[in-house]
């Protein structure tokens, strides 16, 4: 995983590893978390969108399509317009509207469409635990370890990672199923979440694990 | 504060400010928090130690000094040892002890020396709001600024100050008044949280905002 | 407040009263929680309708006429239909839908309607502190105090009130201003609160104190 | 169950059991939490001690050798104290230390000792879950269901179990195993718990159900 190369020196990876970086391993029971990859971030017409989008939403189609088949739970996250300054909170944002033309910013895309049975959590905040019930949904699920995915890395996707280590949850972030408009802060993320909080695995490596769990997995509530 | 430009393209930077990066302002009521300033991140005998500690702790003193004189309240947070598997967690750091012959990695420096009716939160996540009262103490002093310090930067800190911002609470980060063992993990969480969540100022405009509060600040319960 | 004398012996209420039932007393800046007075408990023809809600409706209505005047913050809750079995969660409740003629039972009675700069929190749990953001809601505000209301008294009400004192917010329930069905209920969660949690008061002394609060209180952000 | 049948009327009992009281049923996974089983609570020489603990203790020690021979987890609460106001909080209590020949007040009582591997949760809130860790340590462990034990029925337990609920983890209270100070708290908490958010069942029925569960119900993490 050479993205954090380019910025951490071989000194601070070595000091870094010498205590951090244990390989943190797998449970038997994922679900998918699916981070606000909606129009506001995954199309570049909106304000905060992201300007490269495709590969991002085609490794968590890939996933998707793997996770329904194995019948693992699947949770997404969506914003939730605010109507007045307290609902909007402290962010040091623009707010500034899309154009009036476009469909509505916190509509998930089309290729991710959620089915019924997966949640679509509505939250303000960066992490997608903040306010929400993903975590009494988790519960209910007997969930042991989430695959993140989603927009922007350093933003709430690696807010929700931080959030979902805290709760005792395993993170699995497959790398290419996370995006961000900033190179340093998207590579800086993977680093730290990485060495600290969870493992960072190639797309490929992420679809094999999950093979190997066979149809038991699913048998949740 | 270009600690981030030798991470982040000017263009990037550009797009990104398009958006972000407004000012988020100072409340009129804050508190001062100073997260995991203890011998373990303080002092490099220590496995997780940072290398270079002391500028990061004469910055917290300054501080400390002045909201103490103003009467503001002071939040510190502590490690809590494990004692079983399920306490440590999911740590991917080595959990090796330190030399028997070191004091308790958890106590705080002495020269940050906590006064009885401040108070030290104990935790064993990142965040010094998760799985703690925190946020409770924080109502209870009527806060609505926190201005958080101490090590690491890209770790607890950065965690504390992505809950604090969820929690509506202005943030406040003295840049010289926290530390992290990777440069660019330090200068990317700076980045990260001046561009969304909060404010990241010189430690003497700090001090001279701080000032201009007058005695009024300390009046809470 | 003599609702729980027909169930709480004299020699229990003083042994009570030997540590517990101080005085809490109330801050300067107080928010209206309104607990689910929506069709589905205010309506006796749904399911958990309430069988006499006028008196509770009304005690609200004459509350938020006056904090409205004092310009104070307001937040209700209502509930969120659940999707998937996970979302409805554990509830005991037979989940029967309402008559399929009457309207949407998480609708708030007209007599309470929200105005746009009061927020309304969607919650699927007893609490309105429970995976909502009125936590952070009530920061925003610079709320100390909230005088909590609805229904049902033993139910949404009483854990919003444990949370809310958990959060070091005071507590104030207007007694008129609450509701139940089943009146021992009622009437120990009344009694519980009141020795431990919060103050319970005659709606005529809430109303009271509020006037007294001047238009100072409402100078939040 | 007749305790609360001196509170709440037979009509009363039918309008509510209509739309409540299904069986919520257990899950494979349950950990025992034993709430402040400590002297403040359980030797009335304390300020707050319960008159006649005995069966309470007795009955969670039963528990406590068939959860520990089937090795499943164990977490217990116990108060921390306060070292400022913002500590102690809102409390109606007197704070009344206990007389200073008595030892240490949130000492969990010796029949119930801790094993090693069993946490101890620290709070000085309600519930078991605010504040604390201990959704955390359930996740690690993998729990579906808690068997809430302890004291008060009315207070720490009753906040726990609402809490409980809304994690979305079922709830066993086995009736022997809670108890209080005052008889009318004590039934109104049974009666609204098995109403709306778990199961009340004899502490025998309780037993039987774990020895079904098998060795297997331990092999969590």
């Amino acid at each position: 995983m050479p993205a954090w190369d380019a910025y951490v020196t071989p000194a601070e990876q070595a000091l870094a590893r010498r205590e951090w970086g244990r390989p943190q391993g797998t449970g038997t029971r994922p679900a998918l978390l699916v981070v606000d990859v909606t129009r506001a971030f995954a199309d570049d017409r909106y304000p905060l969108g992201c300007p490269h989008p495709r590969p991002c939403i085609d490794a968590i189609r890939r996933l998707l399509e793997t996770v329904r088949r194995l019948g693992l739970p699947v949770v997404y996250t969506s914003g939730l317009p605010a109507r007045n300054p307290a609902e909007r909170g402290l962010w040091k944002s623009s707010g500034r509207p899309p154009a009036p033309s476009l469909p509505d910013p916190n509509q998930i895309v089309p290729e991710l469409e959620p089915l019924p049975t997966e949640s679509v959590v509505r939250k303000r905040r960066p992490s997608a635990f903040f306010g929400t019930e993903l975590a009494s949904l988790l519960t209910y699920h007997g969930v042991d370890t989430v695959i993140v995915t989603g927009m922007v890395t350093s933003g709430c996707v690696r807010a929700t990672v931080v959030d979902a280590f805290s709760h005792n949850l395993r993170v699995v972030v497959p790398e290419e199923a996370v995006a961000d408009r900033i190179a340093a802060s998207h590579a800086i993320a993977l680093f730290d979440i990485h060495l600290k909080y969870g493992d960072v695995h190639p797309l490929s490596e992420v679809l094999t694990w999950l093979e190997t769990l066979g149809g038991d997995a699913g048998a949740g509530r």
